[in-house]
């Protein structure tokens, strides 16, 4: 079994069909949170025959059903103000909705209800309207930040436009993964868009996948480049402004439309690290994004305009979005929506939350996230992004006052919005657990549980996702302490852990360049730009650490509401986990528990190790109740996080060592290498590294 | 510096001299336990000016004077039956001794008195007359077992034979450390030896070399090849019963006391591990030694006869030295004596002594210690030896009633010799450094004191070697606490550490093959004899774990007095540091502190390496007490032993655990590779293994 997962799919396919009658196909991770039930008989009634999402959510009824035996399960759609689309209402055994997506929503609900013991009455409306999957899939099957194998949409190769059923089955999979946790959008390929993807074969594909998805409520998208006129049409340029470009996109949006007629939209990355947009004619990112948001109008498809954008200029970089975008706010069309990452930097393991959210009052405004691990241990690390996420949901922005808090000032509730909608950056790819790691498989889940739910807490959909991951058929108090408690624990701690062992208080960009993987806090290869090297994140000296974003330094907490831009500008009133994102402190500095700054990095540092040290006697202890596959698949890559989290801790107490000049505290464990091996050790490949510095 | 350090002597010596003007000498460890002192002015009585060995004493005493500032030191050669040869009597400033090297061991003895703050008279004799280090080395220039550069002796080359004035002031420099530490021979070369080494262009080197350190009171003595007079003599055969073969030895003999009148003897390995011998001609190892020893006995020669043979047979390796000598106890000449390695397999961490000490009652006895880390980390690892010999010496043998401890049943306290020996085999090298690890001096320093004095306690030698490494002129409280005693305490714990983290409870020879660093519990090449494998020591299976040597297994116990032999037979008595050497044990054997077998196995490779990581705390808090190299090198070397003793945790708990079929116990932590891992990464080079299994 264990060759299998560590190969793609593809190269699997024939091993797995012949190993598919000799081993439990449970143990090998395919099934997710939808690992097959000992269903009970039951009957379904008002269900549309024409319909293939009420064919999909009576199937899914007969095949899950655990509650009474020969139970009548009702669908109805009803005319509810109470429920919105996609919302549904469980009354007993019937599901009541507006829609058929309410329908297949609320039998997907109504099942994990009888699978985690919850067995009450609800009425669910998503808090999002499109909650979306963004693929950063490359049409060559790479996909960037890509840790779990190749993708499930795009190939190379003789073959590469070839439909085969196998794909379909796949899409499929993917496709009810993703209904099941109320996903109703894909963006099909990456950001850093190549202009080929509006090409005839690739919109022949397009047709293909959204035929799957649609029945399961998936509406497709695509990430376009902004010069596709100049790629693809053979324009002499992509000004928006300019008529024969205005016309070669109307054009192109027709004829997607004629194809996929409940296509999306587009999602743009424009005059970004290197890519295309307005600004090379001098025009705004609201003259791209208007242009778009025309072609696309007649067919109600929308655009997501992302605010990732900022120069190797002299600015912070994490002032220069909110700079950007505030002067464009109210200009753009309706169905634009802003695409806004949770921090101002790039998805580091802390960050505050961006100072866009909120700040755009008459702007439409969406929040991605990153399902995918770029910085916090690609598949190889256990970190549970939830909590991340929720402290991102629960931040308060006091843009109206307090509860401003980002979920609200982006799900409608404060500021009306045409469209809400939310990004998730996926982890799935060809592997055939579909995420590389066994737990990443819990990150996919939450961003789910949390697009359709932004008050939702971790702690319960860590304990929905255990239990429907994990739990056998007779779920125990055994189960319950022997697995869930533990094993919760440790997912709900996680993401500090990696925090704490790479980044802690504040400090943030200073992993290794290009894979981003491990730390790199010396990264600086002559002739890069220098905000894209951590020395300029950290800005350690002799005299201290830390980014001074204060009015004495860049000024960025200017661009948070009251009160925080005085909380943040004053060092007291910073929360500790900001600290060296707003401040540069001396080494000596106090921190509340009377360590100094210099004692406590380098805690945080080892508790880190020592935690995830004891992730592993966790992990070890719950063998009895797991499969043995997945049991030493979780194993092995937990040795792998604490040789990595220990090289984190090593290489960052060693270079800081250097600037600080302070000893290490007695109760820290000692680096087992001297900082050159570090330097000159790749984290992600273990074997020399031939650049330094 | 740096640079330099790990270059051998030969290397830097133009660097050496460039950098000797600007950085102090004392940095790069080459002063050993005699760093300069600042003098004060001293007047020396009683010197034969003609003697060499007396100037040497009275310009140590001048050069390194700390008493009283102008005081008179008198030597005084007396007669005094209390004084044995080399011993002396040391009263306020005077020295007298019935020797002139009795005169320089006082002088030395005094110096160390002044240094370490004792100012008490003493009588002092040797317990041994002879005390030697076995250098391994070869003709070639490389060290079997040398782990600090090559040869100080041999070299080759087209000037492998030059005697430059670098070498004599080498081996001058090595005479006075050996000297200072009593230490009154050097077998020059390996015990794998060859045949060359009786060659001329050899025995003029020897002539060279014993000129050198004649004036230090060291003899020299060579390794010889039994087969010598086929290979360099060009005779048929090497049959000690030949009368030919007779003659070439006397004529071998006669020449070299021509060449160097006080050469000490021969050393012989013979018939053990493929060197030739008299087994080879049907005859005995008596027939051999006595041959030797009547070609030796005109000058007062002296035979080291190695006890270590086995052959691959289906004996209990432990046990084949014993029967293969005991028979010809009484039979020897009197001017043979049995060399016996300390314990019955080779040198482990730990293994109960040899049973050939005592029982051999009428034949003279020398014990051989390792001073080279051959199993204990190589010069890699910081494990003071002192420990480990002070156990062995302690240990009662009960052959003449309690108190036949191996000290006084092998110095001549209970058995009366003719000559009484130790050997040590030697851990010098080019290394500037001559041993490699910093604290790898004190193994040679502890050897020499324990030569002398084989009641020393271990405590008393780490104090002052401590204090002669590593004290500033101006030893304070400070001082003491903060560095002495700490460090005093990580070299006392220090082998029963490495016992810990690699062969605890008894196990031995687990080591990885050829150069046996590091784990290899599951070495077993195809071919390969068995009892040079690990699996042949362990014996763990499903079942347990443990070599029976019991009466129900090898019966090797039966080769202990009483009640030796009883208390190890039995597991109730047996000491739980041999357990596993004697007895093979269920998994699930309770332990006196309650713990199965294996959860304690487990808690020993668990606690070796966290006590490792203890020792870089108690490093890094000494910085301020110790010049920057010499802290850099010892900093660097723990790192690697914390790396190497959690390589040996790692692979033993997961090799074992392959038979024990137990969870590793919650306290102890988890491994961080798989076992492929470390079966197939070299432990010393961490670079992958070609061969497995």
């Amino acid at each position: 079994m264990k060759m299998i997962l560590t190969a793609s799919r593809n190269f699997i396919w024939i091993y797995a069909l012949v190993l598919l009658a000799f081993s439990a196909r449970a143990d090998d991770g395919h099934d997710l949170w939808l690992r097959p039930v000992n269903a009970k008989p039951v009957k379904v009634t008002g269900v549309n025959a024409k319909s293939p999402m009420m064919g999909i959510a009576k199937k899914e009824i007969e095949q899950r059903w655990l509650g009474a035996e020969n139970a009548t399960v009702e669908f109805r759609i009803v005319k509810d103000p109470t429920v919105k689309t996609d919302g549904f209402k469980i009354t007993g055994n019937a599901i009541s909705a507006t829609s058929e997506s309410g329908i297949l929503y609320g039998a997907y609900e109504l099942l994990r209800r009888q699978q985690t013991g919850d067995l009450s009455n609800v009425i669910s409306n998503p808090s999002y309207q499109r909650r979306i999957l963004n693929h950063w899939d490359n049409l060559n099957g790479s996909i960037e930040r890509g840790y779990a194998g190749n993708s499930i949409f795009w190939r190379s190769g003789d073959n590469a436009f070839t439909v085969t059923e196998k794909d379909k089955q796949l899409w499929q999979e993917y496709a009810r993964a993703n209904a099941s946790i109320g996903i109703n959008g894909s963006v099909l390929n990456n950001v850093n868009a190549s202009a080929q993807i509006l090409g005839a074969d690739q919109l022949k594909r397009l047709v293909a996948i959204a035929a799957v998805l649609r029945p399961y409520g998936i509406k497709t998208y695509l990430s376009i480049n902004f010069a596709s006129p100049i790629g693809l049409g053979k324009l002499p340029n992509a000004d928006p402004l300019n008529p024969e470009v205005i016309k070669w996109w109307k054009e192109k949006v027709a004829e997607i439309y004629k194809l996929v007629p409940d296509f999306g939209g587009f999602l743009v990355k424009a005059n970004s690290e290197g890519q295309p947009g307005p600004q090379d004619y001098k025009r705004t990112h609201v003259d791209g994004a208007n242009m778009l948001a025309d072609a696309l109008k007649p067919y109600n498809g929308i655009v997501m305009w992302r605010a990732f954008v900022y120069n190797a200029s002299e600015k912070d970089r994490a002032k220069q979005a909110y700079l950007e975008f505030m002067p464009f706010d109210g200009q753009f069309r309706d169905n634009v929506i802003i695409q806004v990452k949770n921090g101002p930097i790039d998805f580091q393991p802390r960050e505050p939350f961006s100072p866009l959210f909120g700040a755009l009052k008459k702007t439409p405004i969406m929040p991605e996230l990153q399902v995918t691990q770029e910085y916090l241990g690609h598949s190889e690390q256990l970190v549970f992004l939830a909590t991340m996420w929720e402290e991102m949901f629960k931040s308060d922005t006091y843009q109206e006052g307090k509860n401003s808090t980002v979920a609200r000032v982006t799900d409608g509730s404060i500021f009306p919005q045409k469209y809400t909608a939310i990004a998730g950056v996926s982890n799935v790819g060809l592997d055939t657990n579909w995420n590389g790691h066994e737990f990443a498989q819990a990150n996919w889940y939450a961003y789910g549980r949390m697009a359709w739910n932004d008050q939702l807490d971790s702690k319960t959909i860590a304990d929905e996702w255990i239990k429907l991951t994990f739990a056998p058929a007779d779920v125990n108090n055994n189960w319950k302490n022997g697995f869930l408690e533990p094993v919760k624990k440790m997912m709900l701690e996680s993401r500090e852990t990696a925090v704490d062992y790479s980044m802690p208080l504040g400090l943030h960009h200073i992993f290794a360049g290009s894979h981003h993987y491990g730390p790199g806090p010396w990264w600086a290869p002559a002739g890069t730009r220098k905000d894209w090297t951590p020395p300029y994140y950290h800005q350690a000296d002799a005299n201290g650490i830390g980014f001074d974003r204060t009015k004495n330094g860049t000024d960025a907490v200017d661009q948070y509401h009251a009160p925080l831009a005085a909380d943040f500008n004053n060092v007291a009133t910073t929360p500790e986990m900001y600290l060296l994102y707003f401040h540069h402190l001396s080494w000596d500095y106090k921190m509340k528990n009377g360590k100094t700054l210099w004692d406590d990095l380098c805690s945080h540092w080892d508790s880190g190790v020592k935690q995830v040290r004891q992730y592993q006697v966790v992990w070890d202890k719950v063998e009895p109740y797991v499969d043995a596959q997945r049991f030493a698949r979780v194993q092995e890559k937990l040795r792998r996080q604490t040789r990595d989290a220990q090289f984190w801790k090593d290489a960052c107490i060693l270079y800081f060592q250097q600037f600080s000049k302070r000893p290490i505290p007695d109760y820290v464990e000692r680096p087992v290498n001297n900082l050159n091996y570090y330097m000159t050790t790749d984290p992600l490949s273990m074997k020399p590294v031939q650049q330094r510095r």
